[in-house]
Parts: structure tokens; sequence; C-alpha cells
């Protein structure tokens, strides 16, 4: 009888119970406001109208600290998903942070923006990645967000095109996830899927792994991957691709998990603006080198981080704009400009490169 | 020398008392999950497979109490939206809610949604209101989210005709108020304005304030409120009409203020599930009420709120669906169907009408 009603505490004791606990949940989120304000008051008195009261290095230390020493019930995600809506109002009682993003609103760009500034900040669509950088420049926002890597829509070019001719400075990163599933309703036969429904993106992200476990079968475009889902529910013979929402959602069975042929499907946002961040700890820089196309030009970027022990984590080639240099290399890797390994590979490639631009250090993505 | 930096505390100290406060923050939040997760199991051992985790009564009552006794510095409506993230959280430990909204992504809809349900809900958009009625009688959803009254848009009619062939309850209302101002930029001559830009319904929000106040300057549509701001910045002949974010996001000067024609520029929306909802204490109960089409068949509608004194909020009549009756009245009033004058309402017009539907009685909207 050990789940009978009365092995548990009544409701009405639990409920008294978060009671309280709301009591002192609001003293303190309340006594961290009066803190922030604090804060903000200190800086300003010590550095005047420069101040910034956004501190990507600060927020992601206290992130870390507190996923790293979470016990649950809630998952580290979770919390650290309330403290930044927690950080983002004590912010915003300072003076909200505004943020220009590349829209139209409802886009995983809002996302990543809403992810990583919280719902404190007031955000801005653009229609376009070089407006989005024109109204950091401008000042009219304090930070932009603009999507750097993703495997199916081709838009780093203009992103990193866009820091050819910019003066800002990367201060952080964010990454969504996207995982992709083929799933069925529950009357279903897997052995006569003769249909497959999604998104064009996303049936174009799983191509190879559709092309050979289901060849025969035909691919039909949906407005979004949940219309998909919603489909296939009750179809017998037909299949969905969708992420993990979407199955939870309308209960439907995974047939197969992560059929995405880039094994890492997720998209990758920059944060631009105008300030240099310390170091956080875990931290990331981007460069952008300018090269004279001769022979062992590519080797000469790379050998640095081999001989100075810097693990390098991505390099992107670009045509270079004003056509005297034929290569521009983009590289990220782990580090930040302070430490001084970081400071020996910069100055190894600065002997060899025609131009070097340090296009900012920053925080890894936290969550 | 008040301002000088030595009379505040240092950073160092501050930023050690905002670690201690995230510390105990974590502790009482992962404790609040727990309660939660205990009064879930205490539901579900008592209720068994109907249990519904989510009570719309009891938020609203923790979130009243919460904004009551709020003493600041953050205000009222940012501590309660804190609070309401931090409720779903704990909820969706359990199971998360799913809610399905009429869409797209990034509509008002979805943001009435969030707000009533937080990020920790799993929403998803539908194409028709008609659609997300049948979800959330299907089951596939715990809830749905429709506007039902807006002034521009004219959605209502929809909304209100589901209902007819539905036996969904109103679980919740939400209100997003909109409000519309004529603001320019730093160089402006207010005297010269020659040009207004705003979005298209934005206009039409205000065109008898335009009319009065500025006949003759050219009204232009633009794809957005943001795109006006931003566009009238530095001109010094127009002017453009978007709401407060645009403003502080533009620096922009005000004109005027509240402009939009209708004195209470809010759109409302539903939430509509398949559960009753105990009275919170401060409720609206929404009737449909079907009347022969005879001489004095409104008068019997009203008749009987004024005698109970019940606070009647909102009617509307709309063409009935079966022909046979002539007039639906859609009506909203304050109180609860489990109050003894709102009963005797009830039984009042019963005794009158051809038909009488309790849509639901549920809290109003808090936030």
């Amino acid at each position: 009888m050990s789940d009978s009603p009365s092995s548990w505490p009544d409701l009405a004791t639990l409920r008294d119970r978060i009671d309280d606990i709301d009591r002192q949940l609001q003293v303190l989120i309340n006594q961290r406001a009066e803190c922030a304000q604090q804060v903000a008051q200190s800086k300003m008195a010590a550095e005047g109208d420069d101040t910034h009261f956004y501190r990507p290095e600060r927020e992601a230390q206290v992130l870390r600290q507190i996923m790293e020493r979470n016990q649950g019930p809630l998952s580290s995600e979770e919390i650290a998903r309330l403290f930044r809506e927690i950080m983002s109002s004590c912010l915003a009682l300072e003076r909200p942070i505004k943020v220009a993003y590349l829209g139209p609103e409802g886009t995983f760009t809002q996302q990543a923006a809403l992810k990583h500034f919280g719902h404190g900040a007031i955000s801005v669509p653009m229609t376009a990645i070089d407006e989005v950088f024109r109204e950091v420049e401008a000042g009219a926002v304090d930070y932009g967000v603009v999507p750097v890597e993703n495997s199916t829509e081709g838009v780093i070019s203009h992103t990193l095109d866009s820091f050819m001719d910019s003066s800002l400075q990367i201060c952080g990163e964010v990454v969504l996830r996207i995982h992709q599933h083929l799933m069925v309703g529950e009357n279903s036969r897997p052995d006569k899927i003769s249909t497959i429904y999604s998104h064009a993106s996303s049936l174009a992200q799983c191509r190879k792994w559709l092309d050979a476990h289901y060849p025969h079968a035909e691919r039909v475009a949906m407005p979004s991957n949940a219309e998909a889902a919603r489909k296939v529910k009750g179809e017998w013979h037909s299949a969905a691709i969708a992420g993990d929402m979407a199955a939870e959602l309308y209960g439907l069975t995974r047939l197969a998990e992560k059929i995405e042929d880039t094994p890492d499907n997720s998209t990758r946002f920059l944060i631009i603006g105008r300030q240099e961040v310390p170091p956080s700890g875990d931290d990331k820089t981007s460069l952008m080198v300018s090269m004279r196309n001769q022979p062992g030009a590519l080797f000469e970027v790379l050998d640095p981080f081999h001989r100075h022990g810097v693990d390098m984590t991505r390099i992107e080639s670009r045509p270079s704009h004003t056509g005297v240099w034929n290569y521009v290399f983009f590289i990220d890797f782990k580090g930040h400009t302070a430490s001084s390994n970081v400071q020996q590979v910069l100055q190894d490639i600065g002997e060899k490169a025609a131009d070097l631009k340090i296009l900012g250090a920053y925080p890894r993505g936290v969550l």
C-alpha cells in the first residue's frame, strides 16, 4: 500500500511548504537585484559612460558554477535556464540590454538570442546579417546575434564576410543542437513505409541516410516538421522526420534516432558587440588571417597551433574582398588571447601573414 | 564625492554576495522542484490517470500573492514572470505541459502561450483556430491558446464559433496590452511632420487620432513598427507610430502617447482545456446563450446580471450555426460558477434561454 494517498504528505502541507519556499525565493531574488544595482552603480562610478553592465565572462562563470554544483531534481540545463532569466531580470533593472538578431521573429536566431540574453532583454529582428552588424556598430543596440555555422542553410559566408569590414568583437557563442529522428504512428507497418514526410531542409539534412535505408520511399516536403509528425500519426504506411519535441507531442515511436547526415547537426550563433571580453576560464578565440597565394601558405597558418599546443576547432577559407590577398582564413581555437601560448601563436602567424585580425576571445557556449 | 568609487562596496565583495545568494537560490529552487514532485505523486495516488498536474487556480493564487507582497527592486510583473518560469520548470519535471497555439511561430499568440505556461512547456503552432480546438479535444495536447478579442484582426468570430461545436472548457485568459505612440527623432520639427510611418495595422488602430491631429500627413505602411521607428530616426519631417520598445530601442522622443483609437488596445487570449477550474478568488465566467428572435430577448439575458449584482464585462452576439435559434450571445462576467449569486443568474437565464452553455469559469488574467 505504499501508493496509497495516506503515505504521501497531504497536499495542504506540501503547498504550505512551497509557499514558504516561494517567500524565501522572492526575498533572495530581490536581494540579488539590489546587489546587481550596486554593481552597476559601482561600475558607473569607476568607468563612467563606457560602463559595460553585461559581462559575458562573469555570466559564463556563474552559470558554469551553478551547473557543476547542481544536485537536481532539476537538470543542470533547466536550472541554468532559470538563472539566465534571473540574471536577465536583474540586469534589465539597470538598463535592458538591446539585441539585434537576424529575423524574422520565431527563427532559431531569435531563440539563440533569448537563450543567451534571457527574456529581460529587448530584441529586435533585422532583415539581413549586415544590418545586424550596422546596428551594433552604430550603437543603436548593445549586441547582435548572427548564425555562423549551419549545415544546411549556408549562411556562414555572409557572417564571415561581414567581419572583413567590421571592427566589432565576438563576445560569445550560442549553440543550438538539432537532432532528427524517423518516427511512425502506433498502427504503422515499419516494413511497408512508402512515404516520408518532413520539412524540406530536414529531408535535405537526412538525404544520405534516406538513400541508404529508404531508397524507394517517396519524400514529401511539409510546411514544418510538426505538421509532418501530425500527419503520419494515423497513417500506417508513412513516417515522419522530426525532432524530439514532435515525437513526444504526437506520441510517435522512433524507428531510428539521430539520422542526420552530419554527426553534430547544430547551428552555431555568434554574439557580436563593441567590447573585449576578459578570460572566463574556458574560452575560444576567432581569428581572420590573410595570406598570399603561395606554396605552403596553409601550413604556415596551421603549424604555430601545433607547436604551441593550441587546439584549433575550425578553419574556413574565403575569397578576399580586396583581391590583393588571395586567401582569407577564419580560424577558431580553444583558449584566450590573454594566455601566453595563444600570444605565441598569434606572434608566429603575425610574422607570416599579410594581415591578422582578432575577431574576439569569448566564453565557450555554456548551454 | 558620494559618487566616488570608494563609497560603494567593491566589486569583489558584491560578487561574493551574489554568489552566496545564488547558492541559496539554487538550493531553494531544487527544494521547490522536489515538493512539486511530491505534489504530483500525491495527486496521482489520489486521482489516478485523470490527474491534472497543472492547476490554473492554484498558479493564479501563487502569482497574485507574490505580486501583492513584492517590495522590489524588481517590479511585480518581472518577479511574477520569473516565478512563472520556476513553476514551469518544476511542472515540466513531472511531465511537460503540451500546448497548441494559433501559429505561426513568433506571433502574439505564441507570446501569450509562453507568458502563461512559461518556457518549460512544449508549444506547437497550428495553422487554424479550429485545429487548436481539435488537438485539445483529441488529447494530443493538454491545452490550447487562441486569440478571442483583437481590435484589428477580427479573429473573434472564429474562436467563438469553434465553441459552438466543442465541449472544451476555458481554463484561463491572457491579456497582452499594446499601446501605440507617435514618436520622432532628435532633430525633428514636430510642427512640420509630413509623413507618418507604421505597420498597416497600427495605422488602422490610430486612424481617428491621425485624422484629428495630422489630417494632411501622408501615412506610409512599413513591414513592421520597428522598421518605421528606425526609418524616422534620422528624418526631421517624419514621425513613426510604434510601441514602447521601439521608442526605447531607437532613442526616439514621444510626441503623443497611447494614440490608439480604442482606449484599451489589447489582445485577449483564451486557454482552452478539458478540465473545470475551481475558484481562485478572482475569476471570470464565459457563457454561450441561445435565444429565440423575439422582442425583449436581449433584455431577458441582461436583466438577471443586474438583479443579482453580477458584473458583466463583455457581450457579443453571433448568428447561430443551427439556424433554429436566431441569436447566440457570448457573455463574460466577473465571478465563478461556484458562487451563489452566479448560480442564481444562470438559473434565471436558463429559464428563458433556448440553450445555455457554460464555456468555463477561470482565473482572471494575472499579468
